[in-house]
Parts: structure tokens; C-alpha cells; sequence
């Protein structure tokens, strides 16, 4: 019998369609080649981005120019701009903006064959670290009121470009899927005066059966009604609201590229989307919401029955994925 | 400058990045090839498929046999079953029930080679009438809350079978995207006395702008704030909350006929999603909803972005791809 499943936090329900029951060899994913050619992410093409924005480079190195291990720059092709004013106004019964927002790429490693799985730990972390940083600037900024970073890793997950990035955009206006996730998350709070994901990892760390891994700090685990196969998530144990890992840089790394390694040897370097979620700036210390990475390997379509109902059917159980998952052998 | 504009009844935002403009030739469609082979929905194949749940015949041909020119049939693998309890139950902090509902399948025409733009009037006169009954008809299960028709069009739009068809999902619950569109709709009429649908047909009539066609009773429309680009709206001029085109289903059928023929003829025949949004069954007949099918052709990729944050970023404003639309010579 396939199962109706709610994520209490996004308040999304999904099918999952047992009997259609997919494990890892039913997707019939394929070791993705690339292609190479001419890439402005590689050392040597410092001069073809738009300038650093910030670094990871020995002492006395000169910006945009080799050396790095990190660089962080402006989107060539911003899908929102940095200067001007809101301008918000109405046309008619609709609401509009101008689009004023930012958006930034991380180039993870100067190396185009490297990922996020394979690239040195001590890389892992500094991408973790331009994340803080990058939300701690973009924070000043007072016309902005969120940044969502987020990785397309492949061409079917939406990556324009081969080598391994992330991509940073700051927006006016908190997003749908965050007011939506802290509006649900505010409500059990007020019921419960408990943090609906401290709750989940309690819940999780006990019955274990979506439990993928833990170290002293993070967690990862398969959400309840995921939205595709494999999707998982990383949070830390503590509540924490904003994204903080003060210290634990380096748990979150290892964590982070487990996670990553464990999912490209299960379902052979997969297509995927990786998503951090945090509270909007204006009430970023609170006790009702956690940050956590979400990670979305792309196994199915979207088609008009996820489009015209927000349901999402997932033909592999949360359990059987967790269990692939544990069992994979990195 | 980008624009970012909000759809007042999904209440979405999207982000129109008018600076990577695309027209129709930029997103390099081809005229898909049929792969042929053998098909359980064409002519002679009938009893490879689940027994006919309705079908057009001509009177005295017998059910699953040849003769037909549409069938509706249940579908083989269903995401979703029709016997049983709901089982409506927790598990630990989350929520879950069986999932009970009908997955059905409209076989348009017995023609392998035929869609909805290229086959009879008259067919597609039958798929809005097969509509039209299913939902009556499943309206009588008490356990179903809602009934999502949807199509998909191309291996990219998520289509398994190249044979062209409708599906056709009853729920047991109001699906998130309509019951968001619901309460919108419901508080713009609580706060005006006039349905949101209603109130934007007008707005469109007199700008015209974003106006694609119309005739006596239905209007075709680029809507404010699209997903992705060249996504079309069909909707009846004069209100109706629940689908009844009586006596209209000629006109109807030309509408969508036409529309599909535009969006073939701009885009070269591309991969796309059709939806059809209702009232749900519980309060059926309203003054603050008005059905509408949205037509969603498959041009970008949802990424990690969208994904995030439930926006959407649209490389065509709609004011163009209505142009494109109307100028399309078919």
C-alpha cells in the first residue's frame, strides 16, 4: 500500500509509492564524464570572473591571480543586481520590485576534476567558512532580508558549469519555502515551546531507522516524507538557529563530505542539489528554528502532478535509502 | 534591472531576469522524434492495459476491443489505490495515512502519432468531456477530497509513454499548491467582494499586454509573475468555481487547441505540463475560485534555488512570449 507522508516543518505531503519501490540500480545512473574545454573557474583564468569578493590564499598572494584555494566572485550572469533602490510598486492588482538582491559563486578548489566529495577535507572547510562569512557581510546590507546558498552538481541538477561551485543569493524578500518552514516551525513552538527539529532529532536519534550518521555535534538523517529517493538532510544536535559551527568547522566538514561520499558511491556521482537552510536575518536568534543543509540528488522529474498539486512522489522509502546509505562503504 | 513580481493566487514570488532575455530560439528546442515500438495504448493493444473505465465507442462495439476513439483506464502502476481504509495515524511526531485515492489514464486518441494539437477537434473535445466525467463520477467517493488532471508532454516533462494521454489523480487530501491558491483567493474576496481571477481577466482584457487569445467564453493569458517562461493560462470569462463547460465544450477545445498549436509552433514542439485546477469537492461552488488550466512548457531546470526557496527565476518577461504567441502564424 504507497503511504501519505507529511514533512511537518515545510507542511508538504508526499506519496511514497513503495510498490513502485526503487533501490540505487533502478535509476540506472552512469559515472557523469566531463567534458573540459576552456573554464574561468580553473587557476590560471583568475582575470575571466569578475573580481574576488574573498579568498583562501597564502599570505602575500595578490587577489585574482593564482595561488588560492578558494575564491568567492560575483555571478558573470547575476540574476539579481546589487545597486539600486527596491522600488517596490504596484502594476494594476500585482505586486513587483525591482530585483535587487546579490548573488555570488564559490570556486571550491582551483582544481576543475575535484568536488565536494573528493577535494581535500581542509577545502570542505574553507567552503563552510565562506558560507559564514558571506552571510555575515551580506547581513549589513539592510535592503536584504536572506541568503540562500545552494549547489547544482551536474547537468540535470542545473549546473551550468562543470566545475565544482556553489552559488550565493541574497534576496529582499525571505523566500516561500523558509516562511513557510518558519511559519511551521513558530506554530509547534508556540504549542509545544520545543524546536520542532530538536524534536525530529531526538525522535531519529532514538527509533535510528533514518538515521544515516552522527558525530559529536552534526546528524544526518532521512527526513520522514522526503520530496525525491535519497534525499538528506545535516543538522546540528545543539539548537542552533543561524549558521554558526564556531569550532566545529571541521566536524561539519567531515560530516558534510561523508554525507557527499556515501551518496556518490551508492548512486554513482548522482546529479544533486544542496540547499543551507537558516532563519531570515530579522529574527536569526530565536528558539523555534534550526539551520540544516538539505540534499536533493535529482532521480526523478518534476512533472504536472508535482506542479499542480506541490505533492511529490518518491518511489524510495526514507528507511530503505538510510539503510543504502549506512551500509555504503567509503 | 531584473524584476521580481509576485503571483497574487499562488502567492509565489519569481524572479524576471529580463538581462538574460531569452526568446524562443535561445532555449534550442528540436521537433522530438517518436521512438515507435511496441505501444499498450494504441489501436489493437487494448487488452494489455486495465479494463476500460469509460471510453468513446460507437454504439455496439464492446469495451477492450478496437473501435474506440478515447479510453480511460486505470493505470498500471499506480501511485495511489483505491481500496481500502485511510488509516489516518501518527507516527512518533509525524503525520501519515494510506495512500488511498484513483490513478487513471485518458487515451486521447487510438493514433500513436497524434497530440493534442494535431489530432481531431473533436477528440479533444472528448479528453475536456472525459474530464469533465471522471471528476463527477469520483466526486461520489466520500474518502477523495480532489481530483489534479495533468499531462505530460516529452521525456523531459516527465512523460513515461510517448502515446499521448491525460492522467488523472483523486486525493485524499487538498493538494498544498491549491490550497494555497485557495486561501489567497478566498482573502481577496473576503477583503473585496470580488474573485481574484476574475478581477486579473479584466485587468488583462483591457491591457492586453500579456493577452494571448480570446474567444466568446475563454480567455488565454501569460500570467504576471510565470515559473518559467512561456507559461500559459486558460481560463472561462465568466466566473465559474468548479469545471463545467456545458455547452460550451466546442469552444473550449478550440481554446486549447490553439494555445497547444502556439506553444509547438513558437518552441519547436516542446516538452510540457498541463494542469487542470478546480474547486475542491467540499465547497465546490464559490465566489472566490475560478478553474483554470496552466500549460507549462519544460525550457529550464529546477535547480538548487528553486528548489530553496520556492522562487522561480524566468529568463522571458510574459509580455514577450505573449507577443511570440500571438504572432505565432498556425
Amino acid at each position: 500500500m504507497p503511504e501519505l507522508r507529511k514533512d511537518p516543518i515545510a507542511g508538504r505531503w508526499v506519496i511514497i509509492s513503495v510498490e513502485r519501490g526503487k533501490r540505487p540500480s533502478d535509476f540506472g545512473m552512469r559515472v557523469p564524464q566531463k567534458k573540459g574545454g576552456f573554464c574561468a573557474f580553473c587557476r590560471g583564468n583568475e582575470h575571466t570572473t569578475p573580481p574576488e569578493i574573498a579568498a583562501v590564499r597564502p599570505d602575500g598572494s595578490l587577489p585574482n591571480t593564482p595561488g588560492w584555494s578558494l575564491r568567492v566572485v560575483s555571478n558573470k550572469f547575476p540574476a539579481l543586481r546589487i545597486e539600486g533602490d527596491l522600488n517596490i510598486s504596484g502594476d494594476g492588482i500585482f505586486d513587483k520590485m525591482n530585483g535587487i538582491g546579490a548573488h555570488e559563486v564559490i570556486i571550491e578548489s582551483p582544481d576543475h576534476n575535484l568536488t565536494l566529495s573528493t577535494m581535500p577535507l581542509k577545502s570542505v572547510e574553507d567552503v563552510l567558512w565562506a558560507f559564514y562569512y558571506r552571510i555575515f557581510e551580506l547581513k549589513k546590507d539592510k535592503r536584504l532580508k536572506y541568503v540562500l546558498i545552494f549547489k547544482n552538481e551536474g547537468d540535470d541538477a542545473g549546473a551550468s558549469l562543470e566545475h565544482s561551485h556553489t552559488q550565493i543569493i541574497a534576496l529582499p524578500i525571505v523566500p516561500k519555502s523558509v516562511h513557510e518552514e518558519i511559519n511551521n516551525s513558530m506554530h509547534y513552538f508556540n504549542n509545544k515551546e520545543r524546536c520542532i527539529f530538536c524534536d525530529i532529532i531526538k525522535h531519529e536519534t532514538a527509533s535510528r531507522i533514518r538515521l544515516i550518521s552522527e558525530n559529536e555535534s552534526y546528524i544526518a538523517l532521512a527526513p520522514f516524507a522526503p520530496r525525491s529517493p535519497f534525499e538528506t538532510w545535516i543538522l546540528p544536535k545543539r539548537h542552533e538557529s543561524y549558521f554558526a559551527p564556531d569550532g566545529k568547522f571541521p566536524q561539519l566538514a567531515e560530516m558534510l563530505q561523508q554525507t557527499l561520499k556515501q551518496i556518490d558511491k551508492v548512486l554513482n556521482l548522482p546529479p544533486y542539489n544542496m540547499m543551507l537552510h537558516i532563519s531570515p536575518f530579522k529574527d536569526e536568534i530565536n528558539e523555534y528554528y534550526h539551520w540544516h543543509i538539505e540534499i536533493k540528488p535529482t532521480l526523478t522529474k518534476t512533472a504536472g502532478f508535482e506542479w499542480g498539486s506541490g505533492f511529490y512522489i518518491n518511489p524510495t522509502a526514507p528507511e530503505e535509502a538510510a539503510e543504502f546509505m549506512r551500509e555504503a562503504q567509503i
